[in-house]
């Protein structure tokens, strides 16, 4: 039997990016009409089944769920799978898990290849990559090929699906309310850059809830990190900045950080300036991880109910999954805008612990 | 198109157990006649396509590798994934993750899901439940198919394939007599129950350094915690058990606990009951994972060096695919006892921090 080729094969024999293979194989417009020709008769000459074969294969059900996400080492996203898998064995279904590794190309090619008859629909959260891109037409493709897709925590408008969210905002709001009620008067941020969607949201809900008070909220007080790049010596570079940013900013007596590394390093860091907490200085964070309850002191967070997310997104999946088996083969979900997408928004709850007075 | 059954369907039609099905679908000698016949029978009835059609898609390479750990909430499986997926993204190989979940027959259905079609060879760890059990058919019958396996960390003799294990008995030793070397007098070990091969091998290295240094291994200072029921207050449990375990032995000056979780918690516990750490009693752990670092004090451990472990893995694996590749159809591994399996062991190394003097 011939060698199956993958996507990732003509992107190189062709010298293109798999996004444009990706893209010229579901005949999107973005791709100039030569270019698409070349790698169609590339993908034919050398035997390339796309993943519209899924269609044709709608009656062989694999009863699998295949999940993506942006990293392994990763608490939150550990509880999110937890929580779908509890589901999926309950009502019959595997699971199997891709890694993007924040990569754009690397969703795209997990997607590919689990879409290729080993899942009947998807769960998944979009890389860091893919939301800078703003590229989302592997998505929608996936979509249109009949294996529909449920979005959790990291989602965006521009893909018709189902979606699980967290309240990040309203989250946000509250930690920082916290921090505002207990005294605090000069509070930071540590958070993330703006393309992170989830980052962008608790930065606003951090502005919302100083407006309210009427509060300043002065732009010197919010240090974003840009993590980007998965350094090598990736904590001792955010350990040096929260440094540099407390130093320039020493009336700080409150902060709240956007994630459970970001406050147990600002906690790390205030103790080695001679900072007692929550004395001088309170800190919330945002997921209730493992380093959140061992953390000495322990931390105050937000929790996102990961496992809750989970379960929510494993149901929406497989009441999908099996509304299409009870419809005849009409499910084709971008003919349709109106189709009723459902977005379940898990609230967020304040965690109280040391960290805060 | 027919629809594809399952092991776990087959099973709960002929109200069997998945390992059944799989035992006589493989012809083991240890199904009986009668059920063997009629499971074959039923299998063939709704077009049961076993894996053995992987052997006949030799040529057929899906340049994917399919992990199998027995949990995902767990930082080490995760950096022994990142170094997997180092060495498999360099080397041309993309990597799908199964999770067994501790369970023998989530363990079973995951590899018959991936061995059909969607991987070229498996790296995994074994599920507590299946070493409980003691019955690798699956690992031998995957094997037999052609599919190569590499084992790390949970590993058993009774299966020949290529392994990457640590050593966790000189680990062990190390630590243990870096306490005594420290002037503990009582050290005390928090381990697994013994059919755990890690727990076991680190309980024996424990005993060993005592004996070298003429100490009398007490058995009441060791406490074997049985975590195979996943209950829901999992940590509460640990904790009250850590508490009346020091209770009954106040002369502890010294704990070395398999796991970071047990060292941290013992921490937690010491500073409850009025104990400083290092000054009243030192404490060690096994692992280098988030919570050693971020703990206060930051905990002195051992560590196994995961994602060393997965690079090591991951080029056994593809090695040995692409030296199938190289050879002709007779690569049939159980036909050769000698073939050369390759063990590697990874060294360990004694990372000291503030738990200790």
């Amino acid at each position: 039997m011939r060698k199956k080729i993958t996507l990732k094969q003509i992107a190189r024999e062709l010298d293109v990016s798999v996004s444009t293979v990706s893209k010229a194989l579901s005949g999107s417009k973005e791709i100039s009409e030569d270019t698409t020709q070349k790698i169609q008769a590339f993908a034919k000459l050398y035997n390339y089944r796309p993943n519209n074969i899924a269609l044709s294969l709608k009656n062989r059900k694999t009863k699998t769920i295949g999940i993506l996400i942006p990293e392994i080492v990763h608490h939150f996203f550990s509880t999110v799978i937890r929580g779908i898998e509890l589901i999926a064995n309950r009502r019959g279904y595997n699971v199997i898990v891709g890694l993007s590794n924040e990569s754009f190309s690397k969703e795209i090619i997990n997607m590919e290849m689990l879409a290729n008859g080993s899942i009947d629909g998807f769960i998944l959260s979009i890389s860091k990559e893919t939301l800078l891109k703003q590229d989302y037409h592997h998505f929608n493709a996936t979509i249109n090929q009949g294996i529909p897709i449920v979005m959790f925590d990291r989602v965006v408008n521009e893909v018709n699906c189902d979606k699980v969210i967290v309240d990040d905002f309203n989250g946000s709001v509250k930690a920082v309310k916290k921090l505002i009620e207990n005294n605090c008067k000069n509070i930071a941020l540590i958070t993330t850059m703006d393309y992170v969607s989830v980052g962008r949201l608790r930065t606003q809900g951090y502005i919302e809830a100083l407006e309210e008070h009427k509060i300043f909220a002065d732009s010197n007080l919010i240090l974003k990190i840009d993590d980007s790049l998965d350094v090598e010596n990736h904590l001792e570079v955010l350990e040096n900045e929260i440094e540099r940013f407390f130093k320039t900013n020493n009336t700080i007596d409150g902060v709240f950080a956007v994630n459970e590394l970001y406050a147990v390093t600002a906690m790390k860091v205030a103790r080695k300036l001679g900072l007692s907490i929550p004395e001088d200085i309170q800190v919330i964070g945002f997921t209730d991880g493992v380093l959140s309850k061992h953390a000495t002191p322990s931390l105050t967070t937000v929790s996102q109910h990961g496992q809750k997310m989970g379960e929510q997104a494993a149901n929406l999946l497989i009441d999908r999954l099996e509304a299409i088996d009870s419809e005849s083969d009409q499910y084709i979900v971008n003919d349709n805008p109106k189709h009723d997408f459902i977005k379940i928004v898990i609230e967020t709850e304040l965690i109280e612990r040391e960290s805060t007075k």
